[in-house]
């Protein structure tokens, strides 16, 4: 059976207009690999109700999952909650649960549950939440799609707490053999291996290093014994390599 | 008039695995800022030529321009131009200019012109070269598509080349306000100070600091005093800041 597939869905002018250097999604990506879902798209998008809605809609019936980052705080550029319920048809609205959540967070610290706070309980209608051990204020899951805070630490511990829940496939296994030489050396060679190996998946990426070009040569697959003999051949063509 | 669209797509398989941290996209994105352009979203999709065709259409007919990064080199899993001169209806072929590039690159080297080298003279008919001055394989404007390499000093030397040659808009310019409070704190008093400028955008992006809480207040718009009438309102608002 083939492993569950997901898009990564990033909501935030300030990474658009380079205020911002993307890191959530990175993150996330690496974490999917371990278990065995094969993440086939990354999306960057503004904080425009509109266009959350229609990237929503388009990511979560092409893929298993879709996990979104941003957009979930206090302030009026906060909309991911709202635009997620109307991509997925259902009503928003503060829940019980989620208000009693902030409320004894706020209670804790003697601060005033403000109706801005009060906005982090809209919860979409059947959603199931998220925790948020660091901030309190919850993510939430509404059908397949998983949405987590921008902050980086909150969208660590929020992905930490979700996907246990996720069912994933067979973790894809990647070794890498290093090359000094340029890629354009490598490429023969290494289009008569990928040819070899139609289970497996081989790429090339080039560097510079000290002023000399180098390639690191990654082969990907999900059985260990064919990762590992594609590897064997990557050693066997490029035998300088470490 | 407003400002030229734009969108970024990243493609490669290394960035969905989480091998590669990407960083082309935002050094584009703040190079967009500066020249007016907006960039209205990044996406990132593996080395699969029916998903960058159909990527490639979408994005080019939706914005202005389309920058893309990675698949322009000589292995097997080098995709793009071929993938780009499908989606824009146009053919595809070893280009004269490419070769001689290439060729003349290789000999000052010493170097065998292969077959895989030979690839990336391939250039979708009538597109623009984009010069490569780190390692001589070129880049090329198809249409409105800017197809540049994914390695990153590669990327940047030909963004370099290719910004001068496109026309920009009214750059946006933004001003920070830091604040050491909570988001949740300052949420009422900015979404008041937006309703009061409605050509100007307020971001609100919360950080934690030596275990404080703090939130930088961003205001952007393309007019340099209405901005700063924004920045001296989040200054009145929160004069603790900074």
């Amino acid at each position: 059976m083939p492993n569950p597939t997901a898009a990564i869905l990033i909501i935030g002018d300030e990474i658009l207009s380079g205020r911002t250097r993307e890191g959530n999604a990175h993150f996330l990506a690496g974490k999917l690999v371990e278990q065995g879902i094969d993440c086939r798209e990354i999306r960057v998008i503004p904080d425009d109700h509109a266009g959350i809605v229609a990237a929503v809609r388009a990511l979560s019936s092409a893929h298993d999952h879709v996990f979104t980052s941003g957009g979930i705080g206090p302030t009026h550029d906060d909309i991911t909650a709202d635009a997620v319920a109307d991509a997925m048809g259902v009503g928003i609205d503060v829940r019980d649960d989620a208000r009693a959540i902030l409320a004894a967070h706020y209670a804790a610290r003697d601060t005033e549950f403000t109706a801005s706070r009060l906005r982090m309980a809209r919860i979409p209608d059947g959603a199931t939440l998220i925790d948020n051990p660091v901030s309190a204020a919850p993510g939430f899951s509404c059908g397949n799609v998983h949405v987590m805070a921008g902050v980086p630490n909150i969208f660590q511990a929020m992905v930490a707490g979700l996907l246990p829940r996720l069912t994933g496939g067979a973790p894809v296994i990647s070794r890498n053999w290093q090359v000094m030489a340029a890629e354009s050396s490598v490429a023969d060679d290494l289009r008569l291996i990928a040819g070899q190996f139609g289970d497996l998946t081989f790429g090339s990426y080039p560097f510079v290093q000290e002023g000399r070009y180098g390639t690191n040569l990654v082969v990907r697959g999900q059985d260990p014994a064919q990762v590992q003999a594609g590897l064997a051949a990557l050693q066997a063509a490029f035998p300088e390599g470490k």
